[in-house]
């Protein structure tokens, strides 16, 4: 019995220095794949690893480091600055800034996350449903994370690319949580490529479908409405998908259908740079580039509700909120692009959004 | 007797005959003075010449061909475009635009003269101190008229101008009118001229001061809150005068006041132009000028309430309320000047105004 104690000791022994070789080991390998140590820190996200909140944090500094890296791949010369920044109120983040590289004029892939306590008003623009949120003393406890990237390439035939996957969890003045993920990713040529868009298209189509045939359609059309500049009566691109405020069927479900969005980021854009970033261009092509981007800016001050709530959050990091503006931007008066030319072509699908994928 | 009437006849005829000359001259001379014919008509301006709306248009007028024969003075080789538009609800505009020239990078004066019915909360934007306004069905006829300029030039060492007079009526559910005229002149240089900065805001004062010295100090203030981009913590420039909802003591006070403001815009900006418009630049001075575009476009697109009004109002001119962005704007991640470097000096400034004229 004395015998059968020590060995099941020793047994016991041996197993956990397994696992701690094993959780070192895998440490190790995270630290490789991130850009930066996550802000809740790697021993605390292991402790509380069965919980989503642990999850998502992994899932977008994965998303991070594996469009980092993408990125980086295609530009040599270049490479990504790396911040890591902490909030006075709670939390912190970490941006990932390539500029003025061969292939890309600005690229940033920020990562944040949050926690504190929201104003009412703040709540309210957080919710695009507006849902009431009963707030104890006009204050609501909160953690928003995500992870949020804008790639602005040199040449004009590489189009612009955005995604954003993203978490909340408010607690309202009972004690009960509401959650929700939102996110999406989409695109902004400045000439149209019809085999790009239906690419581009058809791999998110595939991520989306793997979850639900339903989900595809209606962030498609939800994405193209989004992403709209009223006053120019345009879309800022040729779309993809964006859904906000989703909280059913279930958490894991929606994580899970997350997880596949943004396992979908790099195979959907980095062929699409590949087969474009040593075309030719001229002069005029680039300047219509310019001019696309200043309409980029347009929509991004002017309407984006992720860029309007992070202006409001008291203690955000301006740098990563406005690093989604491009390097440069051009506003012409009056310019109109004469008709049928490739300028007048991709107007029209901005005005017009058209299905790629049927 | 018969020949006394006779005489009399002769004289009147002789008188209005006189008169006709007299306003067929006048006629002639302020076509010369305007960019274009007025919204509302030189004769319909005349039958109703003693009504305010009337004396404000002509000054509107006047002052857009005043500035823009001061600015193409500067700029031989570029010209004024000048488009006049109709706005389907009711009135129109004249936009005059001097792009990409040898001086001027991008010079637009507009002048628009609307009317029609206005949403409540349209309204609720216009009034600045959020004055309630009873409106029947919800709809308040109104009147809006004004003149407003941002010119930008090409040289780093020549500052950006900005001015604004304006008009506006609104008729109450009771037929009660609410009135008032709001404006603003502001400069926004790349760099820090002291001597620029005291010429602009003692002209400034002096038209403000033959009315009431209270008036500058006030409306200097109220312009650098005004102008102040808060998630930066910096002005957009080095200020001037703004002021809103003006509507005492008296309608023709104010109005005396507006016009002495609007005759003070050539000689506060035009004496810097000339001064600076041929000094040597760096690309450094050029980038620094850049970015402190990016940040312009920031003001206008993020808070400037007459953009945000001209975004929501239906039928209002897009490209006449966006020619206030510049030609070309820049957005660096995280670029800090170095201490005690010129750019330190003006963001100091940008950061705590100062006062000019004591």
């Amino acid at each position: 019995l004395g015998l059968g104690l020590w060995r099941r000791r020793q047994q016991a022994a041996m197993a956990a220095s397994e696992e701690d070789e094993a959780e070192k080991k895998e440490e190790e390998e995270l630290r490789q794949r991130f850009m930066a140590p996550p802000v809740s820190g790697l021993r605390e996200l292991r402790r509380r690893r069965r919980e989503l909140r642990s999850r998502m944090e992994l899932l977008i500094m994965e998303t991070q480091g594996e469009v980092c890296r993408a990125l980086a791949a295609l530009d040599p010369g270049a490479s990504f600055a790396v911040d890591t920044w902490e909030r006075k109120e709670g939390g912190g983040g970490i941006s990932c800034v390539l500029q003025d590289g061969e292939v890309f004029e600005k690229a940033g892939v920020n990562v944040s996350v949050v926690s504190g306590l929201l104003s009412e008003e703040a709540a309210r623009q957080m919710r695009s449903r507006g849902k009431s949120l009963k707030a104890k003393d006009g204050k609501l406890p909160f953690c928003a994370m995500g992870v949020s990237s804008v790639i602005h390439p040199k040449n004009p035939h590489v189009p612009t690319m955005h995604f954003n996957y993203r978490y909340f969890e408010i607690e309202e003045a009972d004690g009960t949580k509401q959650w929700w993920f939102g996110g999406g990713t989409d695109l902004t040529p400045t000439y149209l490529n019809e085999e790009d868009a239906v690419h581009f298209h058809k791999t998110l189509k595939e991520a989306c479908d793997k979850h639900d045939l339903k989900l595809y359609p209606k962030y498609k059309k939800w994405c193209d409405d989004y992403f709209y500049i009223k006053h120019r009566g345009e879309r800022r691109g040729i779309g993809g998908i964006f859904f906000d405020d989703m909280d059913s069927p279930s958490k894991e479900e929606v994580f899970q259908f997350v997880k596949s969005c943004a396992k979908a980021v790099v195979p959907c854009y980095i062929p699409i740079v590949k087969r474009h970033c040593h075309d030719s261009f001229t002069p005029e092509e680039k300047l219509w580039q310019q001019l696309r981007r200043g309409r980029y800016v347009e929509f991004n001050l002017v309407y984006d509700r992720g860029t309007k709530f992070g202006l409001l959050t008291p203690g955000s990091r301006i740098e990563s909120i406005l690093m989604s503006l491009p390097l440069t931007a051009r506003w012409e008066y009056m310019h109109t692009p004469p008709e049928s030319s490739k300028e007048a072509e991709i107007l029209e699908v901005l005005r017009n959004p058209k299905d790629w994928v049927h």
